[in-house]
């Protein structure tokens, strides 16, 4: 089957636009069937800011109230998105923007309230490819804010991470799948305050080992759960690491495979 | 031919959360393939206060520097583009989002600068109807804010009604098309005191004496202007009026044809 290579973006290079730009180069030379996925960095909490909207965090997650919905809404799909798909097609990749209500492509439901009321937030049910396989059928690249919908006419703030692994799953179906998230250290660290320990594969069974140890801790719970989340459904291979990882094959990164 | 309906919203409808449910209910009812054109109301304004950020405009119309492309782009592009796809799915109708950078759509130019520099505003090129006519194939229907690009990577602040026209045109390769521009009143208007006073029919000989009589004045000579230049290019034709116009026939409008 053919590859198709779901990249994920997401703080500093979306904060930074010569980041940006040099990653979009990059990812404009990829030349397999492929899918952008990109979170919104401090852009959304600077908004806030600038609007005096509080922002509030509960355990690192963004508490979503109408008002931050608006202003995700404005600044993932609206600012960021449009900003990407226009700097896409300069470079010559025919680029389409989506959130998961366009083509009803990612439904959500919104997380029910347990301890805590995250608002709205959506947690992904389904995945829809098939006007996605369309259009990249056509040659188009499809890239995607975090931004999910319930069908019933309501936008959820969605985790991109979860956006790009639930895309990764669902296009399995019909493609060999690998799976890209892009960050500013080179992987997976055995030492968090040494770039250059990355551990290079993971598996299910060193997995549990980084995990005991806690070596695996923090913001990379989520990321690592998320990752054999998608190895557990089908896609080849996850890789964790700088954006160069993309062209640049002999690039240090962690690979998280079965 | 088949009948392709392109509807442009603009105004008290994009404000009015009330008006825009209903409208889109109607639309949602239409039964012919379909695109959407929304303009952008107050709403850009509001939010450059709520940023503190000044708006200039000349002539009626907003001179747009990098921050109030920003601003424009995060709220056309962002939250009404969204919100608006999101309330479509939810009346099953499968709506995806586009700016004209999206499938590299409709490309512009910057508008030369002769005594007013406009800014970041587009006066439109060229339209790529490719990959939104296969979208509508599969019965999508697209959802245009105002906004374009230069396919150089800027994007460009430009006017609704020539983004709705153009588009009709350019689809009068496949389809017989007409055009809809919706607003507050029932039409064009001989006294624009008495909302009843609605001219049905506009056609290339009447428009000179109401030209000439100075009945069509100020904001309505752009948008007249418009419509003869789609009228001028084989859309069939243009209709002016409120909403209701687009599924109950006996609404009076006024209607412009060759």
């Amino acid at each position: 089957m053919e590859t198709l290579k779901i990249v994920k973006i997401g703080g500093q290079l979306i904060d930074n636009d010569v980041a940006l730009n040099s990653f979009l180069d990059d990812f404009a030379q990829l030349d397999t069937p492929k899918i952008l996925v990109h979170g919104g960095g401090k852009s959304a909490t600077k908004l806030a800011q600038q609007m005096n909207i509080g922002v509030q965090m509960i355990n690192g997650r963004r508490i979503t109230n109408a008002a931050t919905l608006d202003i995700i809404t404005m600044m993932y799909a609206g600012k960021i998105n449009t900003k990407i798909v226009a700097k896409l097609q300069a470079k010559n990749t025919n680029a389409i923007g989506f959130s998961g209500a366009d083509g009803n492509s990612i439904i959500s439901v919104k997380r029910p309230v347990k301890t805590i009321d995250y608002g709205f937030v959506g947690d992904i049910k389904k995945v829809n490819i098939q006007h996605l396989q369309i259009l990249i059928n056509h040659g188009i690249t499809p890239v995607f804010c975090a931004i999910t919908h319930d069908k019933k006419g309501q936008l959820l703030n969605t985790n991109a991470d979860a956006v790009a692994s639930e895309l990764a799953i669902a296009f399995t179906e019909n493609y060999t799948t690998e799976l890209y998230y892009c960050f500013e250290k080179n992987g997976v660290l055995e030492d968090i305050t040494n770039d250059d320990s990355v551990i290079e594969t993971i598996d299910a069974e060193n997995y549990q080992t980084l995990l005991e140890n806690k070596i695996i801790a923090d913001g990379m719970l989520p990321k690592l759960s998320n990752c054999f989340h998608a190895i557990d459904h089908q896609v080849e291979k996850v890789h964790i690491g700088k954006s160069t990882m993309l062209l640049h094959k002999n690039t240090k990164h962690t690979t998280i495979q079965k």
